[in-house]
């Protein structure tokens, strides 16, 4: 296949990224193409669930390769990879195609979603291969364009997505690094299975929805409380919020046209489950992204004792802890024109 | 005890009436005490699911009785059917004490809510025992105060509860009478347990949802169009209306503070399955009331495979199925004091 011949290599970089949670989601898009939010998000950068991507620019490729967890990939994810690309590689002023070899550390499909951390890991690569000297912001907007979620991955600890009306004013910035407070995000892996209706699609839906009005109206007040609560390291404040805020969003995504039901029996258990130990003294609250898979937030303190109670619920498969992490980093980087190290 | 001592009998009466699914819902009051509701409501009357009440005044009786299911009830039931009956013996200029003798031809905690039908058939008794003359709108005002939804169930077929600011105002109308349209209601067994937070209680928490005024706002839409859906026997339209509107009331009440989360496993199992059978044509729509359990709308050519459908899914239960019913009526009246017949 002439896309895995090897070329010379121009110049090439390695990133990580790790996934993100977010407490204060956003859902739909003032503009869809430039995937800028209706609203304002925030989350928490995630430690173990991490992205490794390596771009390789070389001479003589025909057009951008994909390889995801070993597996070279195709259609829409590639197509999606290149246009990323394009845009960086019209920033830097060249041509050149690239080899991106990217792998997660966490399972695909298991309710962390890998597009953040997968854009942010691209986005700071490409950008190192490429010369191109961005701030930490300038890096969280252009993640944004290939995920609007990517863009919070750039930084650890608490951070805000800020849409804007252009471009180049929607980034991400920290509210506290990860020193700050330590969580967990405990994930129970409800199902596997590829979710009908992606992100993207689901995107394009929110404004059906005869509650997101209100959704974008009360996303203010949510956003002010996380940020409080961060702050103030008050994990019941901000356990209310984040729990309501999943809720609402889920509220969108069902009553839109088509209505979109991304829980499954398993999710609605284990979100009783974690209300019921909560009464008992655990704390302990619950966030849904676009899936059925719940994720937990809780102290470090509780997840010995939840991840045991999550494993005995009947429609658990896993549970995959993470804690809270660091932002995007660059792990290597090789600009002058060398042969591929591979 | 006193209570149960047989006084001689002054007047009684006997009436039934049908419980109602509701397809556009309401869900909180302007005023909790006049139980006048933020919105107007649209419902079905049921024809199998039914209250039969005989309103028994005797002289002597120092306080209400009331004869449930053949079980004598006292408490927060005794409470509000005493305190139902005392504006009707106002009205009448009277001060007679009342044994009330209440059967439901449906299982209590099935999903089909009782208070409908109860307050319905009490109030089309308790008028007639008393010798009040009040027209089918009058009696729904009157039934409205014991049980918002019972003001519906005055009237058969399709029915509209209108919401006013004053007592007297709030009255349902029929649009229009069962013959026009038969319908199907399966009901889906879930769970049998009394739900922890019941609709009186609820309702009082609709206005801390920051979704609640968005659904206000869209309840003119969606009555309008089952109004319509209905004139026209338009399934899919009247479908596509009543599964958004159960969805919007159910966010208000997930996102209500406490929050309500009146779904099991077995609700969004059935959600999913009714779901997948309209995408290989059957015509079946699913709304929810204040509990667990599933009410999946279609008609009556497809009863019989919904049910053996429904009987093989793991969470039911049971399936109770009921179709578009009559309004309430008096069976019997004897007004002038005559030995009770019983």
């Amino acid at each position: 296949m002439e896309t895995h011949r090897r070329g010379e290599t121009i110049s090439q970089a390695t990133a990580q990224a790790g996934a993100n949670i977010a407490f204060v989601k956003y859902w739909g898009n003032r503009d869809d193409a430039l995937r800028l939010p209706l609203t304002n998000s925030l989350s928490m950068t995630l430690d173990t669930a991490v992205t490794i991507t390596t771009v390789m620019f070389e001479q003589g490729l025909a057009q951008d390769v994909l390889v995801l967890n070993e597996q070279v990939v195709g259609g829409e994810a590639l197509t999606r990879v290149a246009r990323h690309l394009d845009h960086l590689r019209q920033l830097a002023g060249v041509s050149w195609r690239a080899r991106v070899i990217s792998r997660n550390t966490f399972p695909t499909g298991a309710g962390i979603a890998s597009s953040a951390s997968a854009f942010a890991a691209l986005t700071v690569a490409a950008a190192a291969a490429l010369g191109l000297s961005l701030s930490p912001r300038e890096l969280s907007v252009w993640a944004r364009l290939g995920s609007g979620s990517a863009a919070r991955s750039i930084f650890g600890g608490y951070v805000e997505l800020h849409t804007a009306a252009r471009h180049e004013d929607a980034w991400a910035h920290p509210i506290a690094p990860p020193e700050h407070w330590r969580l967990a995000d405990l994930v129970a892996v409800i199902s596997r299975e590829h979710k009908s209706v992606g992100s993207t699609g689901g995107h394009r839906l929110a404004t059906t929805s005869p509650l997101n009005v209100a959704r974008l109206a009360h996303v203010h007040t949510a956003l002010a409380q996380a940020r409080s609560a961060i702050l103030a390291r008050d994990l019941e404040m901000l356990g209310d919020v984040l729990e309501q805020d999943a809720l609402t969003m889920h509220a969108v995504m069902m009553t839109s046209q088509p209505s979109l039901l991304y829980w499954e029996p398993g999710t609605v258990a284990v979100m009783h489950a974690v209300r019921r130990w909560r009464q008992e003294g655990i704390p302990a609250y619950f966030t849904i992204d676009a899936g059925p898979n719940v994720h937990i937030i809780t102290e470090p303190a509780h997840v010995t004792a939840l991840q045991d109670r999550l494993r005995e619920l009947p429609f658990v498969q896993d549970v995959i802890v993470c804690y809270t992490g660091a932002g995007a980093r660059l792990l290597d980087v090789s600009t002058p024109t060398t042969p591929s190290p591979t």
